[in-house]
């Protein structure tokens, strides 16, 4: 089978196509799955375009779909023919026990999907929703669950909410999606007036050109009659926290997801204590996360954003269309 | 101005319309409120109907609607010609200090709506949402709140989640609406099949006739495949809560509202322990809950469901077809 | 080794001591323990007294402490020589997904603890808090992870708040012992005055003898100024639930543990809804509650109340004494 | 009557005593409350430092304790003869709508508590814990009543909780003794030996220098086995923020209450990202939670460390001393 990994030292250059053997049968507890998308997200761009991020011969890719092909014995979750998408932390079923490193994630600490085939234990697979392309299931490991996380199980969203969502990654487009069908109120931000028009057509109530109007804290203040957003959907990082913070109302809670713009920075503290807000890191989410959020889209009948997908083979040309910045949505792989 | 007033000792033939001089022009605080719509819910017709309930002379009906007409100093959240909605615990405005009984409420330990005129604090109103009519409107302040505190403030309802509603009266149908608009999937009873087709027109997902099938907590575990419903909008009471035991999932919450099979009831304590499940009374909610439930309903564009609506002189008649129990949704009461 | 089963039909005479081989060497993942003693709960005693109520040859006894004596591949959490402590649902280990029978439980659908030793899941087990003797170590796996579940996972017991024990089994001392640990006022009550004497030197603030206060309902929203408990620890069931609810403030935290008065009767569910409470069934809880607990126990510095102890041989007495109702905390069995 | 006020443009030279006339008798729902007490934290030594924060006249000091002297109609809550305490935020009495400024802070926006008497609405106070010294009281309003929010009602601590505090404020020392209290575990940290020392005499279960371990970030997680810390009451600000990024095991809570180190910093957002940390910030607390904070001190019997007294005179004073950072607890001005 043909699967890509990456040649030390890394790097888009080295990421190499090869023939490989297909796994072995599963055994107990296992499935094999026979891959068919998986989805890119800033995360495998980092590991993959960084020289010396990951040993020699790491196969990249946290998002994988497909079809489930063979079952060991006790696997009671599927079936030969059920469509699967993969879990971001596989050794994070359930429960409050975070991890805090990437040493566990398939396409960084361990060998990824950027392949045609795994034999793997079952649990690190849900069901896709129901309908769903590979190419759309396969955008819920890192970006779809990222916003779930962020707004229902962290944040406890609810409908008349106001959220702020920045910019039209893969997280932002899934959060806006995402409120809107639970009753809550969008402010989408974006440099561009073109993606402004789209994220309106998606749904967003307000969009704010983030370049015309960099105060575009106070702007959100305005937009809400001078309370503040309920939830921020934090994906830049240091350089749009300060906004973030004098966007949200007293208490609002802010979702710590982005590096975009650095791993750290100045912060203004003060006035996050003054406004008594929460700022919430979190990374992904557990498997059980995963279960509800897919029972949740199988409910919602909502579909992702995906802006256009690559052959496997072109893994790094994806990389560096995502690079550009032009995208909107998720950009996927077919494998 | 024509207001209605409970005549000693009470019930449906007591209830007596008159002429009274208008309210004083609104105090410190205070605004007055043309009321154009009530709408009656089981609380009331129990104030109404039974004889003894409420001293001689109160005026019923804990559901109001109208303009403002005229405001006192210091108000500054409303203007004339505002549209509001009664609260119905005037006292409790925000915190976790719940009331236990009626002795606050309008239209029952107090002078209620049934008349064209009050001036009153202006805490004891919110905002009605964006272009309702007043009918609609007075739905929020019992019924629509109720349904909302059980799913939203108490349950924490996230979509996916299954929901059980009972029979078809204002709080059901409200819970119907709201469920579904949050992204929930929501099983309903009735005992009328034709009534079971308008739940299904409504948004339900699965109906079920209670009277051909009494077992219908198990008919609600087999269609969620063998796990239950995660909450149940309970406003049956000792007959129905057995069942609802029986079709919660394990850990599923139960918002105990009703009482309409009584006031006590043989219940399954040791099933309830077993299934870990969450028996949860409630009776409607706060000023601050109803001012976010009003933000809700305005970013959900939901409409409640009006059965039908009576002439303020015909209130006994509206609560004699509340009693014949024909009616779908909410029974108003134009003022 | 030594082992005591239940031979069909069970009863208490039924319950037999045999010699049996050890268990195997551990595999991967296992331990072995050998176990020094066990405790007694209403559970064990249903299991054990009531006939047919377990297929022959049950090894009864859900509470099981010892020492670890040999340990399998890949086990981490544990070494040769630590004192242990079983739990109550072995495969409940984490999360929100709640076991709803016993047929996991040690003792109940699976074989336990009267026994010498065990080959089993490392996962079967915790470490006992530090300086514990077996016998104290034994009483947590039901009794005392009952108590801490009630009070902290689910009622998230807080300072200042008043919670009201009832009798003076297992459960209701730990809740008492626990709750004044962590700064709650408590009131105890029980049918005997000696053993309230008893209550009030383990730190009861209030007493209260239920057979000449029946009304303890009242008794105790008397003793809180009017307003009523914060959470109870309903051990009793239906014959004592309608005064809990009385003595509950609104939006009390009932925790629904008990069957000793029966398994469904009469509720007052008009009471509970107008009270607004929250009525929570539980049972026990998982293994990291149990490891949350265990922590809090070695930074408390409390320890249980053993009323006596029994070797295993004289189970059967254990269990009849267990019966006589004249025990104050918890009966133990060593091995 | 006695009274401080600030002359313009402010700074400690600029407190001035005068005499000046008794407040008028209490009106409807209003107290006289002869003070004898106040307290001083870093807040209000930064509108009495700093030129130009207050306008001029302004009494300073948020903190008040006495005796009630009179009552006005309609007061329920108090009888004359009381010992009471001043809140922090008058207008936030109970729910979620926090302020996110000072404007209504006594002392601040307001004139405060730097006199011997004042009439203002009951509601501005709450009783003060029985048997405290009105000195201990005046420690409640913003020290006190900080350390609990951040620790109950925002981080909802348990018994067995790691706790950290940093440094030998009033805040960290309150803290401090509430954590032990209620079961946790604390480390502490000081740059001074002697001040470690006396951390240990009030519980404190490890402590650290974090002069000569400027790392102690990590020092907290090797005491806790590698885990992290599960809370910190964050008291430094952007200089401290880092470390107890470090210091918090995956998912903890870090209460933001400090500005000590300054308004703004370079922060690892990556960090707390990647941790999946809660940053929480906050301002002290609503009446409710220095209602539910007095009732957990009346139940928990600790008393607050006080440093050293001033007499009202001397509160420039008391100011210098607290600048010299000299305290360990709380430093008290009698009035």
């Amino acid at each position: 089978m043909k699967q890509v990994a990456i040649k030390a030292p890394g790097g888009l250059d080295n990421l190499v196509m090869s023939d490989v053997a297909d796994p072995a049968a599963p055994g107990p507890g296992e499935i094999t799955v026979r891959l068919h998308a998986s989805s890119l997200n800033y995360h495998d761009y980092r590991v993959c375009a960084v020289e010396g991020a990951l040993p020699d011969g790491r196969i990249p890719m946290a998002d994988g779909a497909g079809v489930v092909e063979a079952i060991g014995a006790n696997v009671d979750a599927f079936a030969v023919g059920d469509s699967v998408v993969s879990g971001f932390f596989p050794d994070w079923q359930t429960g409050d026990e975070r991890p805090c490193d990437f040493s566990t994630t398939p396409g960084d600490g361990r060998d990824g999907y950027a392949r045609e085939r795994v034999t793997l234990p079952a649990t690190w697979f849900t069901h896709a929703p129901e309908g769903w392309s590979h190419e759309e299931a396969a955008t819920i490991t890192t970006a779809g669950l990222t916003a779930w996380r962020a707004l229902v199980v962290d944040a406890g969203i609810k409908a008349g909410d106001v959220v702020a969502v920045l910019g039209t990654g893969g997280v932002s487009i899934y959060a806006l999606q995402l409120a809107k069908a639970m009753g809550a109120t969008v402010i989408a931000t974006s440099s561009s007036d073109a993606k402004l028009e789209r994220l309106r057509e998606l749904g967003a109530d307000h969009v704010i050109n983030y370049r015309s109007t960099p105060e575009w804290g106070e702007e959100m203040r305005r937009l809400t009659g001078g309370r503040g957003v309920d939830i921020v959907v934090e994906v830049g990082g240091p350089a749009t926290l300060s906004q973030s913070i004098v966007a949200g109302r007293p208490g609002a809670h802010l979702a710590l997801i982005g590096v975009l713009t650095g791993r750290s920075g100045e912060i203004p503290t003060a006035l996050l204590m003054a406004r008594q807000q929460r700022l919430q890191g979190l990374i992904v989410g557990s498997r059980e996360h995963q279960e509800d959020f897919v029972k949740a889209l199988d409910a919602l009948k909502l579909r992702p954003v995906i802006d256009r997908s690559f052959p496997l083979a072109e893994l790094a040309e994806a990389f560096r269309y995502q690079e550009s910045g032009a995208h909107f949505g998720k950009i996927c792989v077919t494998i």
